[in-house]
């Protein structure tokens, strides 16, 4: 068994680098708190004998050798760097489970057959540089190592120079080779209410839902809003206010999962008293079933021009980023379903709404996700939470499924 | 007659400082290329032999004497600033309008009883400095100087830095003195498309809508975009969508007259993947008439409570800032309209839903204006414009206005 309390005491440890005011953490990618994050993760693999290396990435792995050493290894992990005013869970709890699981089973002398690498991949939440997951990106050969190095913060600090100035800039030959790794599996906070509303402990991850990123223009005309009448205005915002509920109404009537969210807003002139001439929006719809994702998209983009057409004004819609749905390992998730029923720990067969390392490790080698609830659902803010015998069930499903992931026959529970 | 060439040779001149590149004008108050127009202003003034003077808030005065100057004094203008990028009527029209139908007086022999002054009012727009009408506010009391003075624009310059600073902080002893003014009239581009939708020529303005400025602040809860499934979201922006066009299509239903405009709109957090937690808005509402005014806000007040309500989430209405509807001096608009009547010029009698330095005078004198119309009903961009037809038309009725209200009888006309 895994040991829940070592692993609390570990993530309050942790908690206490970027620490803010209300409880929460800051610790951007590649910053000072980052840097101190890392040195104690690498801190605590050394002292459990593990083998630690880091990327030109500056992805971090810590390797304990199985007893056959040239099977390929099992990797588990997440990240560390979190949001600005996040929470002491996301990503932080997949990289010390992945700690805690590596140490209970030697504690408990289990010897694994084929090698079990821990990750913490860099700058997942894309809060510093974007875009998201860029260290689980670029080690999939996604990004290229120019892109990676040259996408830059607000202050216009290069990824690269930021890696080098903290320390982690790392060898190539680090890198992990797809070749050499059997499976990756992700243990991570739902960042939703569905565990929750559900009353489940476990989510079993069967994939990521597919998203499409869109900034939507819609034209009118600008006026003097004191002696316009309300007759010959052509008033942007009105309509981007039609098209926000078509969009609402469109994804809450599917009832297939699909979301559609408007996030940032803004008009132009954008003063108090002139009719907005421009309303530009963002817009994140995200499905989840491979085989309707295009025309999932293709039907929202005709809900918004339809919107925008009835009420005579112009809209373009410029498409930012598409990812399509992925889809796990069937083999792991039923390993994980096993591991949940044996100990008679509740459990949820769900999709990912959130994009995770998960997604991009997904296109090399076998992976699969492990959820635990989010109270409230929340997540990316100082009140991010979940319950230490969630916790503890979670790394009870994870440490069962290791062990018998790590034992090439996959035969002992 | 009033020449309208002269009065088009100078407004070109004049729109040559502060001149943009689409053939606008950046003029703001208290700027390098204010204090140009000031001096360049002056100089005609002087030119015609006028006193000239300018007050402690910069109001710049040009007198003509009459044949009884113990009689009130009759005031005619408008202001020289202007928005950034705003056009090349607004304001220096009422100005120079002024300056010319004094010239034609002087050209024609006709000799004023009473006193003519021309005025130009400081920081009308409150573009650079906020509240709007500032100049025209403090020397009618209604700000008092020492919040005039130490008003200051985005790089913390104040009021009276700057007045200082372009040699225009002159004497409180210049100030207009309410007790010798008889009436105030300025002319104006409309700003809007009254006129031009109803095909007339001047609009002779009975008064000026009053107006109540809101915050709107509507709170939801933030959440994953990705994780959150659509029936358990509480999104701010889309109740904030329900609310904007609830106001619409109140103020279009209500067929008075009545205007509402969302100028302004933020939501929090205000990135791509969270759902907005917070979203807040401007609220602008403009109606004419007293009677109904406090219980035109009253209501809309409610309309956006109640749909709020009915979305199950909260909100807070915020007052920036109320003014009730003002009324001009109707002794003022009959003269106006008579002249009209006897050019053959057509006119609308009509409120002006923007705030005009008008608006203040009339606290203390008896006021009218008097509007030509804005093509498109454009204003405050550089495509502002007026047909110079118009504006002869325009001139027309104000001189012959003007030239009947000097005459202390007013029997000639």
């Amino acid at each position: 068994m895994a040991n829940v309390n070592r692993l609390k005491e570990r993530m309050l440890r942790m908690a206490q680098i970027g620490k803010t005011e209300n409880d929460g953490v800051t610790r951007l990618a590649l910053s000072g708190e980052d840097k101190q994050a890392r040195d104690l993760f690498i801190q605590w693999m050394e002292d459990l004998g593990l083998h630690v290396r880091y990327d030109d990435f500056g992805n971090i792995y810590g390797r304990l050798e199985g007893t056959n050493s040239n099977e390929p290894a099992l990797v588990i992990g997440s990240h560390l760097d979190s949001v600005p005013k996040g929470g002491k869970f996301d990503g932080v709890l997949g990289v010390l489970a992945a700690l805690e699981v590596v140490e209970s089973l030697m504690e408990n002398n289990i010897q694994n057959d084929r090698p079990i690498e821990i990750v913490s991949f860099t700058n997942e939440e894309g809060a510093r540089f974007t875009p998201q997951m860029l260290g689980s990106g670029a080690v999939t050969n996604l990004f290229s190592k120019e892109y990676t190095y040259s996408r830059s913060d607000n202050e216009s600090h290069t990824f690269k120079e930021e890696l080098q100035k903290i320390g982690y800039l790392g060898s190539q030959d680090n890198r992990i080779n797809p070749d050499d790794v059997d499976a990756f599996i992700e243990m991570h906070i739902e960042q939703g209410p569905v565990l929750e509303t559900n009353n489940k402990t476990v989510g079993i991850v069967e994939g990521i839902a597919g998203f499409s990123w869109m900034e939507v223009v819609i034209a009118g005309e600008t006026n003097h809003s004191g002696s316009t009448p309300m007759e010959l205005r052509r008033d942007s915002l009105v309509t981007a206010a039609s098209v926000i509920k078509a969009i609402h109404q469109w994804a809450h009537s599917r009832k297939d999962g699909t979301a559609a969210t408007v996030g940032e807003i803004k008009t132009q002139p954008g003063i108090m008293n002139a009719i907005p001439g421009t309303t530009t929006f963002t817009l994140d719809v995200r499905h989840q079933h491979k085989d309707g994702f295009t025309s999932c998209i293709d039907e929202i983009r005709e809900v918004i021009k339809e919107t925008v057409h009835e009420e005579s004004l112009t809209c373009d819609i410029n498409e930012i980023k598409t990812h399509p749905p992925v889809t796990f390992a069937k083999s792991i998730t039923n390993l994980l379903e096993e591991a949940s029923k044996k100990h008679d720990i509740s459990y949820h067969r769900m999709t990912s709404g959130a994009g995770h390392d998960a997604m991009y490790m997904n296109t090399v080698v076998d992976t699969a996700m492990l959820f635990v609830p989010s109270i409230g659902g929340k997540s990316h803010c100082e009140e991010e939470n979940t319950q230490w015998e969630d916790i503890e069930k979670g790394i009870t499903v994870l440490y069962d499924t290791v062990k018998r992931m790590s034992n090439v026959n996959q035969k002992q529970m």
